[in-house]
């Protein structure tokens, strides 16, 4: 079962992966009983001196104060290298909690700054859970003392479970790569599974690495990912207040200090980087509220990169595709209706569409070898592939989303998350 | 129960309305069989000569075939008064049938210009259904002859009934004006209840008067009250390839000919047309699927009209929102987050938002005075009202929606509609 008392996603993987240490990173998870009980719900990462930080966080007009908080300090410290920590909290977002919202995040990340004798300036902090209800901080400050004498290298499963809300799965990725000098690791946990549609990042995510990197280079490595990774993921369309990405790189690896992205290294790097954040999206939508199908939709040909995105997204949120989907039925009409109301430029005779390899509709008409037998077969798989080109450029995106189930609005309408 | 063996929707009024005649409209309907068996499926509109016709369509890039086909005789006979009709199938949507469904709408427009004696020029067409199959046009111009020898002025209530599709309920509405000279009447009838998020118009919508007023005009004034009825309106945000609303005013009413909208006559003949468009767009919402909670989302305060329309539209269209309306949840932090991810200014400080009269949430947060009991007892009502005020501005805009439920899933999870 997961935290909400829900049964694990069918998409799960077996088990948690098993994360590489890294070097520089100290991770403690504790129970403060902010919402939930009997669990944990509090962690605590240390970071070591030397490291930098980067970060990616929702464009949400309505974002929560420890965002705010975030993005300032991250943006007045940027060649900072001082030792950092990041404190979550599960259980209450501290959204839309007004001036009492920013007076909860000054007291937490103070008494983290002072409890591991950091900077305030590099104590960033996440919130995640139900909005709008204050956030009761002296729960999460009077456990921080046991927190900052229980930090352990090995703590990532813990913390990845801590994290989690509506999650019936805890998620981490790693990679290594085999860099001049030396070994790079990289290992990242997320947390998410509904409020699904990221606008700069998605839920919670926190990704490590021992690689030697300036702040400003690691920031472009991170921003770079973005468009092809957690912002193309959507579960429901709904934004969160609180997405949040925080990407620290410690330097403790025997490698060479990555000083260009275009490197031999700096492109290994980049692409590792960016494999373990895809990774940990496509968990969070495994994760999806209720999913019972994981699918990938492949929308080329279209004019642009962004109107390629723009029709992706348009049928990753179709409702009717997504019950579709749910279903098992290979109603490929309501994707046609999707790509006609994206937005984005499109031809109806130029379409083809395709479930895994088969052609289903092409020349603005069903395919003339459409199997219906064979196709209604291929939607009983979890994992699905739509095709879509558009035949009009070399605009192209991949993206990923789950179906629309019982199971999803059992969740929503049942639980206030 | 409805057509598609649906129970009734509890949002549904009572009876269909009884619609005054139309001088110049008649009707018949009758069972082709296009694809349900045991029901009308079909109905034929003849138009007097001398009528003005109007028409507002779906800007879906994939439009159907009659879609195209009506935008482009309109265009042609602007200022054309010969007699029209309008033949209508459910069952089939002929939308993505390539070069075989434009020469389903010509053979089905050909036999109706043919049967009625009428330029072919004149007659418009609507198919609404199931996307990508041929339409078995066969099958609808074998009763054409029958439709002709059967027209009868009082035959809208059963147009409502045969053009429904997953509908649970036949849609009417009419208004009747005294006019300098003589009374003015106007009635419609609608059918719509999922893949409803028009984009100039809805479902299918068919208005009649007996106004005297010239095309043009006509279309003016069919054209200001798109953005507060139709395009006020959304189920699930999936816009149609079919959308299309008709407007024919005969000119038979003893009323002076309506020749300046600002005119005291002007103004009470846009007034209830605009009227009959609201209660029709409102009864598609009734019918929205699985819907058992009628909901007007009221936005004032945003920086423009349009902003006003994004807030309430992203609010409208959020799962998580609806959602927390079937589990009867006064969820307002779902609203504030779908107030962030609209794209419209807003200052999260500056939000009110109210259920009913009660303010929920203000100045940033909670209400001082919310109440958790009298706010989950509203909740429980099947007609609700939500407020947010973005105080920025003087924007407004008032849409309405219905939530999401199981009896959602149900429809479109097993119903290839």
């Amino acid at each position: 079962m997961g935290k909400a008392g829900l049964p694990v996603s069918p998409l799960a993987p077996t088990s948690f992966p098993d994360l590489p240490v890294i070097e520089g990173v100290e991770f403690a998870s504790g129970a403060a009983g902010v919402k939930y009980q009997g669990r944990t719900d509090v962690t605590l990462i240390r970071i070591a001196e030397g490291s930098s930080i980067a970060g990616a966080f929702t464009k949400s007009s309505t974002r929560a104060a420890c965002i705010l908080d975030n993005q300032d300090k991250l943006a007045r410290g940027k060649d900072d290298k001082a030792g950092a920590a990041i404190i979550v909290n599960s259980g209450n977002a501290n959204a839309f909690t007004g001036a009492r919202g920013r007076e909860s995040v000054t007291a937490v990340t103070g008494a983290v700054a002072q409890a591991l004798d950091l900077p305030e300036g590099r104590v960033y902090s996440s919130s995640t859970g139900v909005i709008g209800e204050p956030l009761p901080h002296a729960r999460i400050i009077a456990i921080i003392g046991d927190l900052a004498t229980g930090l352990d290298q090995g703590g990532a499963a813990d913390a990845a479970r801590a994290i989690m809300t509506t999650d019936t799965f805890p998620k981490g990725a790693s990679a290594t790569i085999a860099a001049d000098g030396g070994d790079i690791h990289i290992a990242g946990i997320a947390k998410g599974s509904g409020m699904i549609a990221p606008d700069m990042a998605t839920m919670l995510v926190y990704i490590f690495t021992d690689a030697r990197i300036a702040p400003t280079l690691l920031q472009q490595a991170l921003d770079r990912g973005l468009s092809s990774t957690f912002n193309a993921i959507t579960v429901d369309s709904d934004t969160s207040t609180s997405d949040a990405l925080i990407l620290a790189a410690t330097g403790r690896s025997p490698a060479a200090e990555i000083t260009d992205l275009a490197s031999a290294d700096g492109q290994a790097f980049v692409t590792a980087l960016h494999g373990v954040m895809r990774d940990l999206a496509q968990l969070v939508v495994r994760d999806g509220e209720g999913a019972t199908k994981f699918v990938e939709i492949q929308v080329t040909g279209a004019a642009s990169d962004g109107d390629a995105h723009r029709v992706a997204m348009s049928i990753a949120n179709s409702p009717l595709v997504k019950t579709a989907i749910a279903g098992e039925d290979a109603n490929w009409g309501r994707i046609v209706a999707a790509v006609g109301k994206s937005g984005a430029k499109a031809d109806r005779d130029l379409l083809t569409i395709r479930f895994g390899d088969m052609v289903v509709a092409e020349n603005g008409w069903r395919a003339p070898d459409y199997d219906e037998d064979k196709t209604s077969a291929y939607m009983k798989n979890s994992e699905l592939v739509i095709g879509v080109d558009l035949g009009l450029g070399q605009g192209a995106r991949t993206v990923w989303t789950c179906d629309l189930t019982h199971g999803y609005i059992d969740i929503n309408a049942d639980y206030r998350s």
